[in-house]
Formats: structure tokens, sequence, C-alpha cells
């Protein structure tokens, strides 16, 4: 895409009302666009940031047998108060409203009562489990407070995977194949490495439910981290399981980190409240036991701004960029410039070409670092006698000088 | 996809709580949910639909230069008293919410408000225009009454494009554009022989707006059709304009319809309202003009139903449709069956393959009929004995024994 036909902008000044550096970060670039506190509007190249993200966590969840569906927003108060979720007194996130035509409705701040009360009717007997339902969509959230950018917001979209299960056997061997899969999921996004596995508190059903933690010094939760395992516990549960629950060792190191993902088992908290049961083999009817499974790929794109970043800008890694390569044409390389453009889109490279004749070098080098593409091609006088391209990795500080060849087999994926 | 992983299920009964022949069929073959009146779910073979329908949109508005972007659903009052639209006097389908950190909010019934106020960061000059930004996001309008389906619910998502033009001419050019890249969606998505440009109210601003009407008996419009042109008149204007705005020709016939798209010139109304403005080749400064483009996807989907459908059920365009072709395995037939599906799969031909060992074949013909999919295929041991197996298309009575080389042909996109 040229950077002329794109119609966001850049900002020189860091937005002076925003705490958290991603953010910052992605409001100057022109990925995001603050409503208000807690609410953002994505971009064309934050929307692109998203939706690989989205996309990757979609193959994870088709590879586990999930099902995509889309829920509704707007939410019926009877089955909250089935399962005691309605009151603000135990829910104090809601977001309610009324219908002209009379009566309160609530807004969708997570969707266990709607999907088990419509399970009801595709759920009858052992023959019809497990399933696997998921989507993405928003969520609704009334926080007090919201600083951290997009790591906590007011509404955002959320992948929310349930299951529903015929034992509790059933169960566990699916929350393991989950966990494997949030595992790749990360790892495919570029969080593995600083990502671990969390035990928290389980709440009246499990002994624990899982998060996953991405180590980094602006996170909200302290978790206490085994090195060895890279298995952590969350602090809410520290005095319960003060060692590591893989090699019971107490060495553990509390630091600070970014709750990028959940895994809850709910057994029949919501399938008794509704009245989700299935009759089994032996025709006796029985209670579904259900878990629930969540990512919120705003987060993930928020987290990612927080951990690779330096004082120029972001730095995407390449399964999410929004393009791979920042092109760059200076002055007495326009011509060449073009060339490398053509030649790049033709080979499906996706290529952000700043084709800006007004913008100064100093601008488009500083605009290129500050939106933090994983290649930057400069094509210039310069390059073009050397009859080369320069090429530089977002994360090095080196650029080099490489015939258009050797470019095409560097940034091919 | 084998039916045997589907999760969702077919009903033998209509449902009673419904009016619209849509509504009615979509349930009843589990393509949607209804949450309440007005409120649906999407279950995976609605949504495949829907993402059918979205794909064409996309990919034509992309053509006509739109940019997607993704705006919040949460709405700061402030923009909208610029615009005098958060009056519920003004505007009657708002839902309004409180956040708990103070102050009152709304859910999005349309975007130009915030967008606007947006587009603020990115246009300066008259370089930076014409932009086409556009979305897939949630409307929520509080209908007083919502009887039709998803014709008019009170949660869609809809398509929203707008475009910001420098000048009457340049905006006039684009809305041609628009128009027709409307008609091609039309077109695409199977209504296009049933859908008429049809001018309506214009507001303060132009003399016209102008919609797709879709005939259709069960419509909620009634509108003025020269049949020669396929032009219509929408009712409430055939005062001002009662001949056919093409040939002048006064031989209008009075019919129903149902509004699957719209575009609006909107001149200065939101630019002056919110101070959007550029400057121009002279340095001086302009308000921004500006036009709204809006589809509906779900109510495409809805309006696809109530004009494609029998007595057994729905019959879905080959274009939209959840799987090219429903595969029945019935008594005697299964190993072939099963290799017609692996075979197909191979060719890339999306499959639904009802695998299901219990159902008889009156249930299994029946949910392929309701569920209305282009090409039925029966795979038994009649057909087997005769080394073919039977196809019959939707929307024809007879099947016919054909062999699977045929079948491969025939059903290939």
């Amino acid at each position: 895409m040229r950077f002329t036909e794109l119609f966001t902008k850049t900002k020189k000044e860091v937005p002076a009302d925003e705490e958290s550096i991603n953010a910052k970060l992605l409001i100057q670039a022109g990925f995001v666009h603050k409503e208000m506190t807690g609410v953002y509007s994505f971009l064309p190249l934050g929307l692109r940031v998203l939706n690989k993200i989205m996309q990757i966590i979609r193959e994870e969840m088709n590879a586990i047998g999930g099902q995509e569906l889309f829920l509704a927003s707007l939410q019926n108060p009877e089955l909250w108060k089935k399962s005691k979720r309605w009151d603000d007194k135990v829910v104090d996130i809601w977001f309610k409203t009324t219908l002209k035509s009379g009566g309160e409705i609530g807004l969708a701040n997570t969707h266990e009562e709607p999907l088990t009360e419509l399970m009801k009717n595709h759920i009858a007997s052992y023959k019809d489990l497990p399933a696997f339902p998921y989507q993405f969509q928003t969520k609704f959230r009334n926080e007090l407070r919201s600083k951290s950018g997009l790591l906590r917001t007011r509404e955002f979209v959320m992948k929310d995977l349930y299951s529903f299960s015929r034992s509790q056997e059933e169960h566990d061997a699916f929350y393991q194949k989950a966990k494997d899969a949030y595992l790749n999921t990360f790892e495919r996004v570029g969080l593995g490495k600083h990502t671990v596995f969390t035990f928290a508190s389980g709440g009246s059903f499990a002994k624990y439910s899982h998060e996953f933690q991405t180590l980094c010094e602006s996170g909200e939760d302290t978790i206490f981290l085994c090195e060895k395992c890279r298995v952590a516990v969350n602090k809410e549960i520290i005095e319960e399981q003060s060692s590591c629950p893989e090699c019971k060792g107490t060495d553990l190191k509390e630091v600070k980190a970014t709750e990028v993902g959940n895994i809850f088992s709910l057994g029949t908290r919501f399938s008794e409240a509704l009245g989700l049961e299935f009759t089994n083999e032996t025709g006796k009817k029985q209670l579904v036991i259900m878990g629930s499974y969540g990512i919120g790929p705003a987060r993930v794109m928020g987290t990612l701004v927080e951990l690779f970043h330096d004082e120029k800008g972001m730095n995407w890694p390449k399964a999410v960029t929004p393009f791979a390569v920042h092109l760059v044409s200076l002055e007495g390389g326009e011509n060449e410039a073009e060339k490398t453009y053509q030649e790049l889109t033709k080979k499906g490279i996706e290529v952000l070409y700043d084709d800006r004749k007004e913008a100064s070098a100093g601008e488009k080098l500083a605009d290129a670092d500050l939106m933090g593409l994983p290649f930057r091609v400069v094509v210039s006088k310069k390059t073009v006698e050397q009859n080369a391209v320069e090429l530089r990795k977002r994360s090095e500080e080196k650029p080099q000088l490489v015939p258009l060849e050797q470019l095409l087999r560097t940034v091919t994926p």
C-alpha cells in the first residue's frame, strides 16, 4: 500500500493524555484512535495487526475442534439472574440500559449464560457432546479506572471459547489441548518466550484456573515465577501455593506481568444454574461439564508494543506486522523505489511504500522507526548508484546495502 | 464438515414466537438463535453465510478505494451534542448507559460523529483528500417494535463507508462509483434481478438519497417502480416525485420492498458541526463534503431467505451458501458416501456431509431441504448399484443419477 493512499497520519507529538507506552506509540503511529478513556478505535494499520492476531487464534481454535459463532451483545437479564450474576453487587462491571419497549438489558461482559441457554437447543444426548463453540465478539466492561492503553479497556473484542463435556475426564483432556493451543498461539504471535503458564484461583469448581502471563515491567499483575520450569503462581494464591506446582521448588521470583489469556474449569456452575443436561449412555440425566477459554487480541497487540519498542518506536513480530516491508523512497531513488515496490508486491510481499513527495528524509525515516515494520528498505540516489537498496531490520542498528534479488530472498516469509 | 461434528441441530417445529419467514426458517435450520425480540446470535452455519456476504461487500468497497477500520461502539455524548443528535427527541433509537466513573455514554447507532472527529487528525490539506474509510461494526438501535426477523433488529453488524471529498464534483463522482459497487454487491450476493435503485428523501443537503430496495412481498417499505427503467421512488417522496426520475414516465407500480442498502450525500452537515476543514490549493480553509453508504449484511441474509424459499425450506445462492453441497449418506451407501466426501473435499468443494447413523432417510432429506444448500447429493444402496450418485439442485424437483466424475464437474464453482 502506498503512503499517499493511506488516509492516516503519524503525529509528531506523543499524546499527552496517555500513561502507557502502548497507547502512546499506537496513537502516535496512527494505528489506533482514542475515543475516550478506555475506549479505542482501530485504524487501518492497527486493524491489520488485530486481524492477523485473530487469524492465528482462529486457526488454533479450529485445530482443537472449535466451531465459530457470533453471539449477541445485548443481554436478557433473566438468564443472568439464574446464575446470580446480574446483580451489580456480584458483578461490578455491568453496563446496563433500557429497552424503549420496556425492561432493563445488559451489555455482555462475558457469554457463559447466553451460550449455556443456547446449547440447550442442541444438546440432548451424550452423542451431542463434546462441543467447543467460540467467537470473536466485543465485551463491554464498565471499569472504574482504565490507564493501561489497550491492556484494560471498557470495550474490546475477545476470543472466548467454551467447552461442553460429558465427564471430568473428557473436560480435563480438552483443557490440556486448549492449554497447548494457547501456548502455540502465543508462540506464533511472538510472545512465546516471554509468556508463562500461571496458576491462579480456581473458584469453587476447580483447584486452579490458569493464566498465560507475559513478563512485562508495565504489567498490572504480580506473579511468582519458577525460572527453571517457566511456570508461575499468581500473587492472589501465593499463600496457599507457595512452591512451584511443577518441581515443588520454593525459589520463586516476584515479577510483573500482563495476563494475555486464561482458561477456566467451570464444572457445573452454569449448566446447573441454567439447566443444561444430557442423557448419558445408561439413559440417566447428567449436567454438562463446562470450561471457558479467553484471549483478548487487542491486549495481545498492546502487550507486543510494551515488550517490543525502543525510544524511536515499535517493532512488530513478523507474524502480526501490518506490512512486512517499509519501503522509503528518497530523492533520486524515485524510479527505482517504484520498481522495487512492484517487484516486492508481485512476490506477494506486503509493502507499505512511503512514496510521499513533500516529506523530508528525516520525517520518512522517523515514521519508519515509529511504525516498526520488521524490514526497512531505503532507495535513494546513493543506493541507485550502487545498484542496490539499503536494508535494515528494525531490531538492528546497522543497515546494509543489498542487491534487489537478495532483498527479495531476505524478506520472503 | 460432518454433520456429526456440527454442534447445531435443526428443529422439527417451526418457532411459534416468530412472524417472519426468515426468522422461522433460519432458527429452525439452526443458522441463528433468538436471544430476545430483535436480537439474534449467529450459529456456525449462519455465520458462514454472513461472512461470505461480508467478504463480497469488502471486496467491492476495497475496489473503490475503501480502507477498512473498526470504530468503537461506546459513544462520547459531546460529539453528538455538537451535531444535535444526542437528544432522544431528535434520535429516538439511542441506547444510553452510564460509566461507573461518571457520565452518560451511548451505544453507536451510526458513526458519522466519531469518524468526523477522528478524521480531524488526518485531514489538513487538500492533499489528504479524498478518503473512504469503512468498517463492519455492530450498530445498536433501540427499536420500539421488531417483528421482521433479521430485517429489523436492535443489534446488527453494518458495513458503513463514509466519503470525505474536496468538492461537490469529487463527491458526486464517488457517489456514482459507490452506486455501481452497490449494484455489483447485490448482483454477486444473488439479489441483483430483484433489487432496484430507489430515490428517497435527501434531507437538507441533497435533493435525494438513494436506497437499494429488494422487491419482496414481506418488505416493510412501499415503493413506486418504473418497470421499464427498473428504478423506483420511495413512497415518502412520491408526492414531490411522482414520475420515474429516469424516463419521466408516470406509469409507476406500487410494490412492497425491503431496503438492503442506502447511500446519502451529507454535504457539510457533519464537517460543519464538528469542524472538519481542509486547506485548499489557494490556502483557504474549506469544509469537507461527506457522504455515507450503508449495507446490513444480516438484512441481506434475511432478505435472501424471504425471496428464496419454498414450503420445505431455504434455497441459498451459490455465492453465499454455507456449503456448496449437502451430501446425504443413506443405508447401503456409507462407504461410497465417505469416498464421495473425500473426493469433493479434495477438490476444494465445501461439503456438509450428513454422516449420521441414527437419523432416518426422511429426516436427512427434510434437513437438506430446510437448510437449502444449492446441490443435494444422495448416496444409497440403489445409487451404488448403479455406480452413480443422485444429484438434485435445490431449485429443481427432479434428481438425476450421475457418475462421480460428472458430479465433480457440476458442483465445481
